[in-house]
Parts: structure tokens; sequence; C-alpha cells
């Protein structure tokens, strides 16, 4: 633990850049059926609030996914994005994530000088990461700035994880993410791993960011934690909206910032009056089970079916995820 | 950031206390209105469960508070507490908080050999150590063990509270607790923070305690900062019940703790019989206006006023307290 602080709780780091991802990570709650105005609201939220990034959905293929069954920010074609953002003359810049192998980025991923997007963020599996290269190189020639995002990282060994960091720190990418996928990590072990992002990182002269989940409530945790230590990317959605236990709370997060660009009051207004009736609609966020399958190193899909289904027998639920990870 | 870890993720450390304050800080959520089978079920709880001490309430003199305003946990009459615990033969110690100026030690606090209690967990402010002091000398000589919680010391600065600390360590209490009475710290704060306690506890042999609260949802994060630092006196509650943000939750603190004489199995089944119910009627726990006033370094009794008024206008609650604290 002898990584010096970047920084002091005072000081502006011009370094730091907040994205909002609660379009894309709250989809996965209500299978991206956010209504227009919900979205126009949430973009002029973000623009006003001085957030760095917003990420509309996933570039799903609809080869692979059927479009009757899920909102249009699975796919988010640059002309839904256009809807929204016109020709986006603002600070605001705009991602997309790009699912390794769910993705036909070579049809749907146009040049950057035809699009309003700014930034692909390529999602990808340690077992991946050469379909996950192909994309970054993909986009960076198209113009775009990349970011990838290794998932799952609680499931891989210290020496493949390095390993494959180095593989990816040799591309294009512009940035690369820690992702706390299970939610399972403290913030000891996320100051370990960060050790190694950052150093790789400094190496390659790469950024590194930060998506942490809330399973043990300690998403706001680890994302200060690894931006004490360096990290410069930080995801966070609005009310930690996001799959299962949900995400860092951008309140949360711009409240922690130093810098005057960013703006509590633009979200504290979207809060009140898109946001109160959303969480009547939907469930999201910490609670026992995600507790249980944080803890366990497990995906949190038994804790979202088990909450999906009122069931309140706990006790019952951690002997049958015992079961599955035995 | 220099202090080492004590003790890995992995190891169990013999110093280590876990203690539950459900009936005390969830009695400042329902005026200390538990019945009599919730309380003996959640002391029969913390026996299965390998829980240290469980804290029934406070010592307050029925001269200052109407008996009939408050359930019977706000006085934890000698009587009431040996109707649930009988002798308590068990590994589980009782502790009960005595606030300074709100409790007749002299009257109420009884010999130790005549009484179910084993601590007592005196409660002061900065300004009020010397009575502090007078409460410690009169428990410890009645041959209870003795803590103090120094309260709401983000408000007092840091050479301020060291010499506090130094005037209470040279008393016979056995433990001293760091306490986030506002939800306030940050992790890197609480870090330094603790350094400072735990010097001055290793220079008088003392040890040292934590007591977080929920408002930035840092209330595990911070207590396991303290406890990798070398706190051993940790305070938790069931499902985090506490005034306003409530606390760190027991579930994640067990959950967290390597040492097997811990039990989650009880636990589950108490928060599926008793708890579920109990928070559909009874509100604590994080929500935008406490990490409003946490972030403010605010008492949080505004946020509580807000959200029990079933208030969303929370731009205008954060221009009231910014007003308020101007």
């Amino acid at each position: 633990m002898a990584r010096e602080s970047k920084g002091s709780l005072m000081t502006v780091r011009d370094d730091v850049r907040v994205l909002d991802a609660t379009l894309r990570d709250g989809g996965l709650v209500n299978n991206f059926y956010f209504d227009d105005d919900f979205v126009k609201a949430l973009y002029a939220m973000n623009v006003a609030a001085g957030v760095d990034y917003m990420e509309f959905g996933y570039k799903a293929s609809k080869d692979i996914f059927d479009p009757d069954r899920f909102g249009k920010w699975k796919f988010s074609s640059d002309d839904d994005i256009r809807e929204i953002v016109g020709e986006n003359n603002t600070d605001l810049k705009i991602a997309v994530m790009a699912d390794v192998g769910r993705t036909n980025f070579k049809r749907d991923i146009l040049e950057k000088k035809d699009s309003p997007i700014d930034m692909i963020r390529v999602a990808t599996y340690i077992n991946t990461l050469p379909a996950a290269t192909e994309m970054i190189e993909d986009a960076k020639k198209k113009g775009y700035e990349a970011t990838v995002n290794v998932m799952a990282v609680s499931k891989v060994g210290r020496e493949d994880l390095n390993h494959g960091l180095e593989i990816l720190a040799q591309s294009n990418v512009d940035v690369i993410y820690l992702v706390d996928s299970f939610g399972a990590f403290y913030p000891e072990q996320i100051h370990r791993l960060m050790d190694d992002y950052l150093e790789i990182g400094a190496k390659f002269n790469k950024s590194i960011g930060i998506h942490a989940h809330n399973n043990q409530q300690l998403a706001f945790a680890n994302t200060i934690e690894s931006l004490r230590l360096g990290a410069s990317y930080l995801d966070a959605t609005v009310c930690g909206m996001g799959r299962g236990a949900g995400n860092c709370f951008l309140e949360s997060l711009l409240s922690f910032l130093k810098n005057p660009k960013y703006n509590m009051i633009p979200l504290m207004k979207f809060i009140e009056k898109y946001m109160v009736e959303l969480r009547k609609k939907e469930k999201w966020g910490f609670d026992l089970p995600y507790l249980l399958t944080g803890v366990l190193n497990s995906h949190p899909s038994a804790a979202i079916k088990f909450i999906g289904e009122d069931r309140t027998d706990y006790s019952q639920f951690y002997q049958d995820i015992l079961d599955d990870i035995g």
C-alpha cells in the first residue's frame, strides 16, 4: 500500500473525466426502455452539470438481438442519438458501448466524421482480447476515442490479467478500465489492482478508468480510492441505476470532486423530476442478495432473479448460491 | 498514508470485537419502541452469530425524558435487560450507552456484580470531557468495561481533538471510539484520524473503536479502513438500522471478517423474520438528503425531517441547508 495519493481532497485534477453510464448500465434494469423525454432531460442535465461523457447504450447487433424485445438504446443507432443531441454543440462527449461478439462494428460503427458519437467503449472478457483489439483499432482508425473495459477480472488470476493488460496497452486504445463486474472487491483489493493498471498505463501512456458495482455498498468508496491513486476516467450513474446493486452514484461523485465545472443542482432537479418516479417502477440498488453474490464473487443474475420474485428467504438463497459455486 | 495494514484480508485478528448497536442507534428511528419478541430474537441472533457485544439502548434519566414518550430501551433498566437475557450465560456481552448530561449514572448504573450489563459506553461531545471522565471512572469503579464515544468530531479541529483524546486516554477507559456522527468523512480522512487515535491508543494502552454513519454510503468502507489500520471495536447494526442514513451493516461486516466464530446464517434468518417487516414500517438508510448533509458536515436532523415529510424537492433542500450553515 505504498502508492502516493495523486492530488489531495482539495485539489482539482485536470485529467479527471466523469462518465454518466445511466442509459447503458441502467438500461440493463429496464431492457433499455427509456422514453425520449427522459433521455433528452438526462442529456440536458449532463451538459448543465458539467459531466464529461454520456454513454447512450450498447451498439448491439440487430442480427443477434430482436429489436422488438429491447428499447432502442440496446442498439444506439446514430440516428436515434442524433434525435436527442442534434449536432451536440456542447462540451459533453457521447459514448456508446460495443460488446465483443455482439456488435457488428464494421457495419454499425460509422466513420467518426459522420457520427454524433465521440467514444467507443469496447467491453470484453479476458479470453476475447484479440477480438477486442480488432474493435479498438477499427474505432481508432475511424477517428474515435476508444476505451476497453475488461469485465469480470475478479475471476482472473493476477498473472493472466497483467499479461492481458499489456497486450491491450500495446493497442491504440486511450483508456483501460478496471471493471468490478460482480461488486466483489474491497478497497484494498482495488488498491492492489489499481497499482497494476496504473503501472501498465504509465508504461504505455494510457489513462486508467474505474467502473464499480455496489453489491457491497463499496462502489463510491472503490471509485474514490481509484481516483486517489491516479485513475482518471470515473463511471457513475444517476441514483446508482444499473444492473442489480447498481453503480457508483453520480450524486456522490459530483459532490466529491472539487472542480467547479461540476454542478449538483441540475442533477438534483433531474432526480426530483424523473428518478423519483422511475424508482417506483424499476428495481435496483443494494440489497442483501447482492451482498452475498458480491462476497462470493458470483454473477448477480441469481440475486436479480431472487429479488424479482420478491423472495426474502435469504438464508436459503445463500445455501443455493454456495451450492452453485461449490 | 503510511500506516501499514494490521493483518491481511485473510487473517483472523484476535483483538477484533463486533458490537451490534441495532437497539440503540436503531432506537433513534422508532423512539425505542421495539417489542420484546423482536429484542429476544435479536439477542438470540447475536449469540448464535458470534457477535461480541449487544448494545441495548440508552441509560437515559427518567427525570429528563418522559417514559410515556419513549420505548423502554431509551432507559434500558437492568430489570428490562434481565427480562430479555436472564443471567446471560453466553459469550455475548451486554452494553448500554450513557449520554453525558442525560444520565443519572450515580443512581441508574448499579454495581456490576448486581447487573446484567458488562460495558458502559459513555457518549460525549468534546466540550464535556471532564463530565465524561467522571462517568468513565464511576463505571470502572463499579466494575464495568468502559468506552468513550466522542461525537461530532468532524466539527472539531485536529489540535483540540488530539488534546481531548489525550485527556481521555489518561482515564481508566478501555476503548476510545472514533464516531463519524454526520457521515461526513471519506476513507482518507478516516485514515488520517485513525492515525491519531491509534497513536494515542498505543501510547496509553487503549483499544480504538469506530462508529460510522452511512450518509455517503461509506459506513462499511470507513469501518473496514479503520479495521485495516488497527481499530478493533467495530459498531454495526442489522440492515444498517440507525438514525437517518443509518450505520455500517452487520451483514457486511460479518461477511468481511474471517474469524470462523462469526456466522451469517442466524443473521439472515433474523432479517427474513423481523427486518423485512420492520423496513416497511420505519424509514432509514441512504438517500440523497443524507448525502447532502454528510457532504456539508451537518447534523442529519434537517434531512430526517425532509424525508419524514415525503418531500423530494432536493435542490430546494440543498439551498436551505446551505443557508443554514452559511
